[in-house]
């Protein structure tokens, strides 16, 4: 199954989460099991080639995607949270959203200096949650060798934030 | 790598979210590649048996666990979610905490009628998000032939709540 025909399973939501929005409801995909095992299987494969040492991605639906493929390569995850909901020690970062800042937190102690690591998402959209949590990556002295994503909204040129990155997405709207 | 030498990779964070409580801290085995990927190998081997149609796991850490076996099985994944994350038609169900109450939502159109689910999550407490999970699968039409945890509570008592349910928990405190 190539991309063209896992994007037939997503499915659009006029309207959401705001009036003039098109919401790219991932749900329809993730309830079929082969359209499912296709999109981790497409993914794993190009984060194979970054050759990371672990994997890790923001809650909630990054974990959907992310820890599927750090449990089939067999490599450490890393959840990057919300304020409050990491237990440990923890470095935050704040960016901005269109009204307001959001914030995400990572334990000091997620991996060990110089380790090389892949977040997993399911869409990159504006791209401030993906470059927060690569600067949250960084403050633990890893490295950020790839970022992989299942659905990329183009017109909102989260590449842009991430230009210094290796970006792999599989589905363009 | 057996249930008790996995334990051993769980952290125990005195105190956290509040005084007295033991918070088992699972980011140290997730961020251990062999011992995530034992954690999932032994929960997949108990859901396998279950012989489910789909695996639902509510967010956010349940989808860490849920979402790998689902993968592994190739069967569906249903979300179950906060109020407001689900885009599409969704039915409700409420809970009570000890201070307040909790909400979680499933798609109306989740899964076809009669289909068999297995709700896979990290910890069961007192039960009460799994109660409403099983209750949110059996609305749409569907059964719930197992839950399977990664930890269990027991002084929580959370099985009470699930009695009429086949449950497997791997580590139990």
């Amino acid at each position: 199954m190539n991309s063209e025909e896992i994007k037939k399973y997503i499915r659009d939501i006029p309207d959401f989460p705001e009036k003039g929005v098109i919401f790219r409801d991932i749900t329809t995909v993730l309830n079929n099991g082969e359209v499912f095992k296709a999109v981790i299987d497409a993914l794993t494969e190009e984060v194979r080639k970054m050759n990371p040492d672990f994997i890790a991605a923001v809650d909630s639906r990054g974990f959907i995607i992310a820890a599927p493929i750090a449990y089939t390569l067999g490599l450490p995850f890393v959840p990057i949270r919300k304020p409050g909901k990491l237990p440990y020690d923890t470095y935050a970062e704040s960016y901005s959203l269109e009204y307001g800042t959001n914030t995400v937190e990572i334990h000091t102690d997620a991996m060990p200096k110089g380790k090389r690591g892949v977040i997993a998402d399911d869409l990159i959209a504006t791209g401030g949650t993906l470059a927060a949590a690569v600067k949250l990556i960084e403050r633990i002295g890893c490295e950020v060798v790839g970022v992989a994503a299942f659905i990329e909204l183009l017109d909102l040129k989260g590449r842009d934030l991430l230009k210094d990155y290796n970006v792999f997405t599989l589905v363009k709207y």
